[in-house]
């Protein structure tokens, strides 16, 4: 019995290997990347090894970064009197895309879930308490989503931070901008409510 | 501004190049790129380069291979009286899984379809014609899919081939197996009634 040739069948097992990415789709991204021009399916090939070789965790605030400390850290022009906690690297590029944050960044590399076994060891906690001990540092703004996970670790962080008497706050919870009043769920509602500000 | 550290954007952009995988997606799969194991990488930036380097066409079926002739056409145990035309090298693997056709195949990379400008002249057909000359040759069974393109490639094939004197077959169209006739479709259903046989 004959399948794929065996750099063929190497490729979709591979690919499969993805996560999202099933058999036919394996097959599918395969036979896509047999037919682009070679000097495509290099530049693929060498930004996947490329990227692994020279990202590495900022060793101040645990952004994956290929120079340490990374841009935000070594950036002069940055306010070192606040820090914005965040669960995951694309969470800082969220919310430097709104360009209205300028102060420093720590990454935790997950939220705490103790279903999937992760507990306060298997997050950047340590490396965020050490920080602490600027002398700049105002305030620590944690930015986890607001999801079980997300508001569970924001409440364990706010319990190790506030006794040593740096500033806590979290991110506002209420209507996104643009959303129908009529559709929001009871707790967004609820939460916008509870935060309402004078105008 | 700071974005993504340049080895991450750029895997990010060569990822989002992929069919179906949108910025969203091609940012998870650099995430999930960057956390495995760097042999993990580097297998699949490997194999990509290397389905590239070493795959080729079958200079007789036209099949994609790694040597050539491929292991159906260089395989003497194979039946030289039948020829399988296919569209696409995965269904001549869709073919051969089902352990039952022993003849040859042909691979046409495509069917004929007008509206993506992809006529006689872009499919290997000539190849297939070719081949016909071979006095083993009996039968060559069209098995393009029984879509508009598939079947219209299938009567331009047999317009080209019966009047060379060899028969022409077409694999049948009907219920799938297990299927219910309560929702087949009216065209699958009439075919199944024309297609019927004696028990």
């Amino acid at each position: 019995m004959f399948y794929y040739a065996e750099p063929i069948a190497l490729l979709i097992e591979e690919l499969a290997k993805l996560p999202g990415v099933g058999p036919k789709t394996a097959q599918r991204l395969a036979f896509f990347l047999l037919h682009v021009p070679r000097n495509e399916a290099v530049a693929l090939a060498r930004a996947i090894v490329d990227a692994h070789d020279k990202i590495r965790f900022c060793s101040i605030c645990a952004n994956l970064t290929d120079a340490d400390p990374c841009r935000v850290c070594g950036d002069s022009r940055r306010d070192r009197r606040v820090i914005c906690v965040v669960a995951e690297p694309r969470d800082v590029v969220a919310v430097e895309k709104i360009r209205e944050f300028h102060g420093l960044y720590h990454v935790l590399h997950g939220v705490l879930s103790p279903l999937e076994g992760i507990g306060p060891g298997e997050l950047r906690i340590k490396e965020l308490l050490a920080r602490l001990g600027d002398p700049q540092l105002q305030e620590v703004i944690i930015a986890t989503s607001p999801t079980v996970e997300g508001e569970a670790t924001a409440a364990h962080l706010a319990r190790l931070i506030k006794p040593l008497g740096v500033k806590v706050t979290r991110i506002a919870h209420g209507l996104p901008v643009g959303a129908d009043l009529e559709y929001a769920d009871q707790v967004t509602l609820l939460r916008a409510l509870e935060g309402r500000r004078e105008i």
